[in-house]
């Protein structure tokens, strides 16, 4: 199966999360519904699937103030979506150009930045590693699979049509629609949550914990020296603006709980407020990294989280939404537990 | 104008922004559209509404480690909501009642909470003071204005058979109404963001720093003294289903930057991770307070300020979304700038 039909394949099992409207009603049984982490502790091991060592970008920080480690594991995003930025990545990474460079900016609500310091400065600025390639706007997203453009127009049509011919009121008409605030379609995708105007183009979303590349006005596309993540409400209105390279697995709190930077945009003012980048290895040359693996959206476990997500049956809730935003369903991500 | 009407009036503003669909055109000028700082600041002061003292909680934690204070200031949510719950906080604030406890709760991407430590133990939970109501479930929402669901749905049904009949794909028919994927409609409404099923029921909705009540499994409601904030990812799946009292409108990043606990839902697991709150006050009990406003919802400039925060056209961004979230269209609040 290709990676297109994988995420048409994907498509099936979110809508009926994502988009069929109302609550599904509790079921019958006496016994409390599981909770979000029972239903993915309960999946087979065979619906968790692996990610290359390979594919991890893993930030050594200076330790904390009383001496504890700080490691910020991130998984880049795998093609269709931004290979151009990743491979930047994967050459800084392998001349170990972040090495003594430093987190520069934390702005609340916003994002967590890095790389140089004095990179806005040419007198100053750290030399980049040649043969890093300049990366078209064009590669912001990438084609949408035909197929899936032809199964979720008959849906959405279908839907929508059956709604409005049955009863008279925008309420249910619009309940039979996806809804996005941003695009015309969402999904979780062979593992990422993305997006879609159905025109032609898909493009992976910015959630929470995201991994972006900074860059100057348009049309510079940044090279992926200088990488933000987010920590705080989705800024969806930069989807298909900057570059999405992947997201932070692990340890997304040490960045997130940092002190927020005074100056503009939330840029430190001072030297010592920089929290200095030890080291940013790829995964694979890195002894003693754990395994991790997702699970993967295309499982029936994922189906049955997302649909709790969308529609909670827990004892705390009284109230089901009836959906869930695309970034309010985060891929399960785990370290793989020891055998036996 | 009453409070019903207030919020009616402020569909028509926000609908062009939130619900037409596709991106509105740069202006043919030369000049850079002007960015979202500077749209809000050429509001003249007539469009900024006062908070009355009475209506913040002032909340001193101790100093930090460095020896700087540090106040949060939260604005209650007025009426009609949550009214049952706003009046036990005023009892409690009146009574010192928070005096003394603690933060207890950092849970990354998605809230921090205080009150009593202890107040799960009923042999060492700090006494309520007196005379404090338990509000019922029903209270988590509020009737919506007929005038407001009859505007809506004559909106919403027209723009919807209007896009059918003349363009059949589903991507237009889609783009002819609002899209939020836990209810039927938002809006930002007198000041605050709001939702409704159009079935009859609006509510206030979880956004980043909303300030909600926490509290045990229904049909328990909470009473107020026990309190969190979001600090993430807006988690709309509280909405109805905990009572929202209010907002964080300074000082969010000294809570969203706290250390996480280490704890099952981020609790602190030691004494002494634990916050301390030196006191918490009504604003009107506070001397040498600033005094504080909003942007009216329902003013031209808080139009133009939505509309371009779904449609970004200053200079770095390539594709303007079409759309906002209700919850990436924060308020505008601000310290009344000194007069002269």
């Amino acid at each position: 199966m290709n990676r297109n039909s994988v995420i048409a394949a994907a498509l099936s099992l979110t809508w009926s999360a994502l988009a069929q409207g109302g609550p599904t009603p509790p079921a019958a049984s006496a016994a409390p519904a599981p909770s979000l982490g029972e239903i993915v502790a309960a999946a087979p091991a065979g619906e968790w699937r692996a990610i290359p060592a390979g594919d991890l970008l893993v930030m050594d920080l200076a330790p904390d103030a009383k001496g504890k480690a700080r490691r910020v594991v991130i998984q880049l995003i795998p093609a269709p979506f931004s290979q151009g930025w990743v491979a930047n990545i994967r050459r800084l990474a392998a001349a170990h150009w972040w090495d003594g460079t430093s987190i520069n900016r934390v702005q609340d609500n916003y994002v967590v930045q890095w790389g140089d310091a004095n990179g806005e400065d040419k007198a100053r600025a750290k030399a980049l590693p040649p043969g890093l390639a300049t990366v078209p706007q064009s590669a912001y997203d990438t084609r949408l699979p035909a197929d899936l453009k032809n199964r979720w127009e008959n849906n959405a049509m279908s839907n929508l049509r059956r709604a409005m011919a049955t009863d008279q009121t925008s309420q249910t008409a619009v309940s039979a629609v996806p809804r996005d605030a941003y695009a015309i379609w969402t999904s979780l995708s062979a593992g990422w949550p993305v997006a879609s105007d159905l025109r032609g183009a898909m493009w992976p979303v910015h959630c929470y914990g995201m991994v972006g590349v900074g860059r100057n006005l348009s049309p510079d596309t940044g090279s992926g020296a200088e990488l933000y993540t987010v920590i705080g409400t989705p800024p969806r209105h930069l989807d298909r603006n900057i570059a999405l390279v992947g997201r932070v697995i692990e340890g997304i709190d040490l960045l997130s709980s940092l002190p927020r930077g005074t100056g503009a945009l939330g840029f430190y003012e001072t030297t010592g407020e920089r929290v200095p980048i030890v080291s940013v290895r790829l995964g694979n040359e890195v002894t003693g990294l754990p395994a991790y693996q997702y699970l993967s959206t295309e499982s029936e476990t994922f189906a049955r989280y997302a649909d709790a997500r969308a529609n909670r049956r827990d004892p705390f809730f009284i109230h089901p939404a009836g959906g869930a935003d695309v970034c309010n369903i985060p891929v399960p991500v785990r370290r793989v537990p020891p055998a036996g």
